[in-house]
């Protein structure tokens, strides 16, 4: 509104935000400003703070408030298994899923030469120092099933040194899915890849 | 995460926003923790500024950051017509039409008893002020289209002193709407306040 200039301010800055339109930052900030005002100073002190503290881990860019992420500082961790994934929040969405015991290295994006974005973007000097170390068994590249995951994972492959299993995640039917529903080239990797029952 | 406690601060709190669920809460977070640091600060300090400086209009309870809000300073607006509304976004609602001259009340919510508000909830004595302003000739109930804002406007109409016209936003289709599609109950109204065509 022409005349709550620092409500205009925070409309603009929420449209920034990933999932959040004009509506939505205008209904937020009113939400803010007519019924939830404690909640201001708590979303400001929440924000300082985690621009304060939260850092990349060392070792595999996961996020971590310590030079070292949980992950990386554990000793109940298998350091022979390697999962190589694009973003701190692929990490977490396996890390929930509880079957992981191995370590990761987060890539923080994946190639894309349409945005310039080349193989040094990729932190890619650290990964091969962690693909050299003596106890590494496999690396299992868990990027994104698009066309740039794909061509990350293909890219990357050729830095793991000789005698390490490489691996993919598998491709196939999402599990609680309806083969009717399921689009056809994911139904076409899923026949593809088929396992034997008893596996 | 159990490593991360800035970042589970910030998603539990972005939940609480309207619109914003567990999935974008933390989609969010991890935009700005990895690729919109610069953002963070600037959020903090927009939400921090605007708690500080906005507040509501003395005469209307629009948003403001100053005593009287731009509506009410205005010269240029016809102080016969007044406009009652449940919110300032309705309010801005209807000022982005562009075709209301009078001014408002911002009654800042409805009647509901069952969530125990009442009318003395809506600023009703402050809107009595108002309702006895000498100049006044008009009074649009522009509450919404709902169960309680017709029962709030039907309510508050008792207020309005007599000799000063009361009337109540159209409802119908709305423009640009197909018939088909319209609910029952509004195209009866629709039909109901049929207007002569050369109106």
């Amino acid at each position: 509104m022409a005349d709550v200039p620092s409500m205009d301010a925070l409309v603009a800055l929420l449209r920034r935000l990933p999932g959040i339109g004009p509506r939505s930052a205008q209904r937020i900030s009113y939400e803010l400003l007519v019924r939830k005002r404690d909640l201001m100073p708590q979303l400001a002190a929440a924000f300082q703070q985690a621009h304060a503290v939260v850092r990349f881990c060392e070792r595999c860019n996961n996020l971590s408030e310590a030079p070292l992420c949980a992950v990386c500082r554990s000793e109940h961790r298998d350091r022979s298994i390697l999962c190589v994934v694009e973003s701190p929040a692929d990490l977490r969405a396996i890390e929930d899923t509880g079957v992981f015991v191995g370590e990761f290295f987060v890539l923080m994006g994946h190639l894309s030469p349409l945005d310039g974005i080349g193989p040094e973007a990729l932190h890619i000097d650290r990964l091969s120092a962690r693909l050299g170390e003596t106890d590494l068994r496999e690396v299992i590249f868990a990027t994104n099933p698009t066309l740039e995951g794909e061509a990350t994972a293909q890219f990357l492959a050729g830095l793991v040194p000789d005698g390490i299993t490489i691996s993919r995640i598998a491709r196939g039917v999402p599990v609680g899915g309806e083969l009717e529903y399921v689009d056809r080239s994911t139904l076409g990797r899923a026949l593809h890849g088929r396992r034997l029952l008893d596996e």
